[in-house]
């Protein structure tokens, strides 16, 4: 069985570290796929996936863009989260779900059991509530060849609140990626990565290069790049030699203004697709830097 | 309109502080309901909802067991949360979202909005990310009199990894819950408690002692009274004589041993009744002590 980081690092030696959000936010799906519905998302994600396809490794559907749509959004997302997979992109879903034991098993299952209705490749989870709240992920990834995403610095202004917080002469975003070490190990990958990602925003470099020295194993994932205000050179601060992660883009490639009032599917297409390249190519140049 | 701290604090002076945890862990809903399917986990929940209306003020959702079912499962879990609300009980969605500013307002639109797909009472969160991420669920509580309910000290062990570091001469948790004062009495209702809700587990009571100084004004959410060990008088440590939060059960009364092999509806719900006014009575005996 090829594991989540293996086909990520071949994926992204194959088409450079961007990732697509799968963001649809309310008001925004142009009403050619039949606009903010269940269905209109459903329409709108397939033709995203297929655009993506052989353009980027890996693609991230958001949950709450879906689930404020009830069950027929959640729905829709899983639809979308399947065609991904069958056209070989690789879907790191964005739940960021997080709770003890019992009910992480809950969410494990859902997201990254095989044959699961929300079967992805990997799941973000939030660690405030400590390690043994990540085990149920981390034994359902062990067994399935699943990675799992753990936040650490976060791309947003409130990171600072508590994330940036002094504890013992290391700020706790810190101590978070240094806890997570000996998990790191355990799902490493026999390509040299581990099934462990850790989020650590594009909009803070230094603090991203210092995760890097601390867990020098670990993927990330890398969001704030485009429309949250970072550049290309400070997305790929935490990664090594364009290795080691994916840079996350959502509104700048997936409603760029080049698409906006688009008469058919295949020039909406279009556009999405020169956007990809763009920042494919915006990325690349960053990695060569 | 009368909001969500109001309803609760009128709710608990009546019946009591005890929170019935909705569960379905997986494997445990009778197969007099169905099993272990989306359908079986509706008519559970729906019958459970019957036993506990006038029994108990607020009814808390587990949304990881419902998920783990897909769409089917969480078109239950929309289910047994309406007819919950329109059997008179408060619905507190234990789903511990949290994202950045655009995602949060889906996640809060689903959940706290009037007539949405989720609509509950209240909904926990998670603050890792800051301050910033808590802003539309706080915006949505404030508008449809909803309750907003941040984890700051869990029940789990491994709460201690992150929540007990030490930041500068105090707990991580506690600097959580100073940090939310302003966003608490933002959210104050005219029944003297805040729509804010704090959650801390019932095996610290120490710390939720301290919790409730830092936070006079906050209603707590006590999760781990019952199978997780915590015993009712640790359980309402944080609460002030009986008053300003609920403490939540699950398994302990809605899979009570005198339920094992129920034969009918009837059966098992006299159980359930049985097992909620045990639960009720010894924290009723704890609130006296």
């Amino acid at each position: 069985m090829t594991d989540f980081a293996a086909r990520l690092t071949e994926g992204v030696k194959r088409f450079g570290p961007l990732c697509v959000g799968i963001d649809p936010h309310p008001g925004m799906v142009p009403a050619l796929f039949g606009g903010d519905t269940a269905r209109g998302l459903e329409h709108w994600g397939r033709a995203l996936v297929e655009v993506a396809a052989g353009k980027v490794a890996v693609v991230k559907p958001q949950s709450g863009f879906f689930e404020r749509l009830g069950p027929g959004g959640m729905a829709a997302m899983a639809a979308v989260t399947r065609a991904a997979r069958e056209a070989g992109l690789l879907v790191l879903m964005d739940a960021k779900r997080g709770d003890i034991g019992s009910t992480a098993e809950g969410y494990a299952e859902a997201f990254l059991s095989a044959g699961a209705f929300f079967e992805s490749d990997a799941l973000t989870v939030n660690p405030y509530m400590g390690l043994d709240t990540l085990e149920p992920f981390a034994k359902r990834a062990a067994a399935h060849g699943k990675g799992l995403v753990v936040l650490v610095r976060t791309s947003n202004p409130g990171a600072a609140d508590f994330q940036l917080l002094d504890t013992g002469g290391k700020p706790l975003y810190i101590r978070v990626a240094e806890s997570l070490l000996p998990l790191t190990e355990r799902l490493m990958s026999p390509c040299g990565w581990s099934n462990l990602m850790m989020v650590v925003g594009a909009t803070a470099p230094e603090e991203a290069r210092q995760v890097r020295a601390a867990a020098p194993k670990a993927l990330f994932l890398v969001p704030g790049y485009g429309a949250q205000g970072a550049a290309a050179l400070d997305a790929c601060a935490g990664l090594v030699d364009g290795q080691g992660g994916v840079v996350s883009a959502s509104r700048s490639v997936i409603f760029p203004k080049a698409a906006d009032g688009a008469q058919s599917v295949d020039a909406w297409q279009g556009a999405i697709a020169a956007a990809i390249n763009a920042a494919q190519s915006e990325l690349a140049g960053a990695v060569e830097a």
